[in-house]
């Protein structure tokens, strides 16, 4: 039962080269999380077996809603582009950002090697190390565990660079002109440990604990070479990419997504997330097919917002809470009306005809971090957004949202921006590859 | 479409006055959470619809494992006992400790019976507030939103009474002998700010979104009455109460619950998990058919056991990882053989046979909180036990596991007990009544 290396490059290369991979095609039959007989025993084989079975692949081009319909199934790993952007969101999020505590080019190299094979056993299901669980019980298991027997779940784990990285191992001028530090914007307090990193990775699955464990098997890959600089859980998406499904919630009661690009919008996903052959020089080659990631951990102030009235609720947004149609419409997917709504209305601020044009992929996830001391619950939007370029995405809306009227009941306490490499394309490919490879 | 009150009374009778109701008999077809319509007007109708359309209610004794088969379902909020402690365990917490912040009585008497009336809905699928989105904009919303268009999602909620309670509003004579105050235990490193409380309210959901709307509207209709100490978020649950069901997994990566009381073990909730007639006198007689609830908050050393060897982690549960069978079995639901095991074994130290027959319902959920500034992730386990006398309970098994040798992995930082009052028998009675009311 044990999983040979030869099965699993099988399996990979199953796993599609086509365009936009994580949409589509997938890992055929992908096993299961069974790489687990050297843990006591033939009792195992039952559970992996009916586990195993259950298994199925995520297909969103013939199912507009794949979080439904394929609960457990596995979103591939290879692609031209990595998987967990243009993805139908997910339920749950882990998101860890991470320093670099090697300066040993090769050292990190192989890291990013060693995760990239991780990433794909993870993403398929299965656990981390080859048939490690029946090696000597004398050593640490190569898998941590806890996410034996449970399903893929469409866990995606998506790689980004920080600024701080290029910095290292002699990089400065590989760093693509588009990844900016990000100004400082109105009403910043950002919290410098909640902010940053040389390196991220968001974990996105159905099942929490899926994405958790794949960030201690990383964490725990890179002990020594990396260190985990801050990290958040995200208990439930904001933002959907899937125009059928119901859009979710976000913490305020407000629909969130609504006006999002879709996974299937191929045309707008080049337009405005992925990195084009023309947006790259000799230098930055190397991002073509990637995207870039804001990070905003915005805190929402509860207990206030809770003793605010409809009206100024529905002002603060420019769309009504129940259906959530934009102001003098009916419906929800209605085209907004922006002269309609309050000159200070987040939705008239954010929307692409205030900010020439910019349009951003958001994939947001609520969270809940316990109470501030102050009794107050810890809780609000962890912010991600997706885009061709930072310059002319985030910022130029961020800017815009200074004289948003929600500014009074949220503030932005952490920030992180990421270079996000393109897909890994087959079982010889790693994450990084023609940023770190020495030919490149 | 707005719930009408006698629409809402009329499906809390049909909720069952049955022993243990929250296992068996359901509010056959409660609604989902309808009460929107003053939020944007027609267009709710059609989701509200779909939504409630698809609600079944959870049925444990037709069905040994509700969880899989009706993840929408509403559990009964009426009975002998609360539910949420031999109901069947759902996917994820939000668990709040509060203070009060008021002397009068009254006032406080009052709040437990909006609260009662708010736990009605809110297990039923409904938002706080009787038509209260019909009413003026000028006002804020009775229910935050964020829940709206989603099911029931076996929705407990569980209150409890801490023993600083009591030294409020006259009530220490009626402090229930089996109330200690805990004591301290070999290496207890507790944080104040993450233990006590006046009270608690347990949510358990198998949307994390529907449990973190519970508490915070719970919180809202408490402002200025009480205050939220500290709150937790697990997002996986350990134990489990359905011996059928698939063991869930701690981040230990060991199978957690084995050896549980399971939730139709109505003998052994009797002897260990219900405070009966002869455990009560005149003054604690309002505890009986009550329990005992011992919260702590567990800190894994996730990074030393993730480097420990298989056969030492073995060697600490006394269990094997991958099936979860006790040493020198083959199967996890094996009878453990003590002897076999270690002697500091956690299982061996744990087990009745060790405890004079000592025996708790766990509850347990896995809780990740980012990282402690260290790198390290500040995950572990939050403990949840219920008993019928914490002194036959919790106290005796954490002193014998002061020879545990998981010690040297875990730490427990948080601590709290409370008293967990029987349940609400109709839609006259409130949470706490018996207590509370001036005829007792
Ligand atoms: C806690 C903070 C925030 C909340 C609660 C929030 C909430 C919302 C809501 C409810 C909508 C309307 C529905 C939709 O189309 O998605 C919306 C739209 C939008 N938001 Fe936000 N948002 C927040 C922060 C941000 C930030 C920081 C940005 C970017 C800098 C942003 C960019 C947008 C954009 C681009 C739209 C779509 C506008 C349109 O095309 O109509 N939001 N947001
Ligand atoms: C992070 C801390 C803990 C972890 C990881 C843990 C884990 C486990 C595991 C894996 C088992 C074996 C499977 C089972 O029967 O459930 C177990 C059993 C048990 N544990 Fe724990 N446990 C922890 C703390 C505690 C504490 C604080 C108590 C009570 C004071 C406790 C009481 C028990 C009991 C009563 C059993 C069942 C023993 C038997 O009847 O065989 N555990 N625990």
């Amino acid at each position: 039962m044990t999983d040979t290396p030869s099965e699993r490059t099988e399996q990979a290369e199953h796993a599609g080269q086509a365009e936009h991979a994580e949409q589509g095609a997938g890992a055929v039959g992908a096993p299961s999380r069974r790489s687990v007989l050297g843990w006591g025993g033939a009792g195992l084989a039952l559970g992996a077996a009916a586990a195993g079975g259950a298994v199925a692949v995520a297909r969103s081009d013939d199912d507009p809603q794949p979080a439904a319909a394929g609960a457990g199934a596995a979103v591939a790993f290879h692609g031209a582009h990595q998987a967990g952007i243009a993805t139908p969101v997910q339920d749950r999020l882990h998101f860890a950002a991470f320093d670099v505590r090697t300066d040993d080019r090769a050292v990190f190299v192989q890291l990013l090697k060693d995760w990239t094979e991780a990433a794909r056993r993870l993403t398929a299901g299965q656990a981390v190390g080859e048939g490690a669980y029946g090696g000597p019980v004398e050593a640490p298991p190569d898998d941590t565990g806890e996410a034996l027997g449970l399903k893929p779940s469409r866990l995606t784990l998506t790689i980004g660079f920080g600024p701080s990285l290029f910095e290292k191992f002699d990089l400065a001028d590989r760093r693509p002109e588009a990844l900016i530090d990000l100004p400082k914007f109105a009403g910043d307090n950002l919290d410098r440990d909640r902010s940053g990193g040389d390196l991220c990775v968001q974990a996105c699955a159905d099942d929490p604990q899926v994405a958790v464990h794949a960030i201690r098997n990383l964490a725990r890959i890179g002990f020594g070479k990396v260190v985990i600089r801050w990290s958040q859980l995200g208990f439930g998406k904001t933002s959907s990419t899937t125009p059928d499904a119901q859009t979710p919630r976000n913490l305020m009661g407000f629909k969130d997504g609504t006006r999002n690009i879709a996974g299937t919008e191929t045309d707008r996903l080049k337009k405005f997330v992925w990195v084009g052959e023309t947006d790259t020089d000799d230098d930055s080659a190397w991002m073509t097919g990637g995207s870039y990631l804001v990070a905003r951990r915005i805190r929402m102030n509860i207990e206030t917002w809770d003793r605010t009235s409809l009206q100024e609720q529905e002002d603060v947004f420019g769309r009504d809470k129940g259906e959530g149609a934009p102001v003098g419409r009916a419906k929800e997917r209605d085209e907004p009306f922006l002269k309609a709504m309050k000159p200070d209305a987040h939705v008239r601020l954010a929307h692409p005809d205030t900010n020439a044009g910019a349009t951003l992929l958001r994939r947001g996830y609520s969270f809940t971090d316990g109470t501030d001391g102050l009794g107050r619950l810890d809780a609000g939007l962890f912010f991600l957004a997706y885009q061709r370029d930072v310059r002319k995405g985030f910022v130029p809306v961020q800017r815009s949202l200074a004289a948003d009227s929600l500014n009074e009941y949220i503030q932005h306490v952490g920030s992180a921006v990421f270079a996000i490499p393109p897909g890994v394309r087959d079982a010889d490919d790693w994450w990084g590859r023609a940023l770190f490879s020495e030919e490149a």
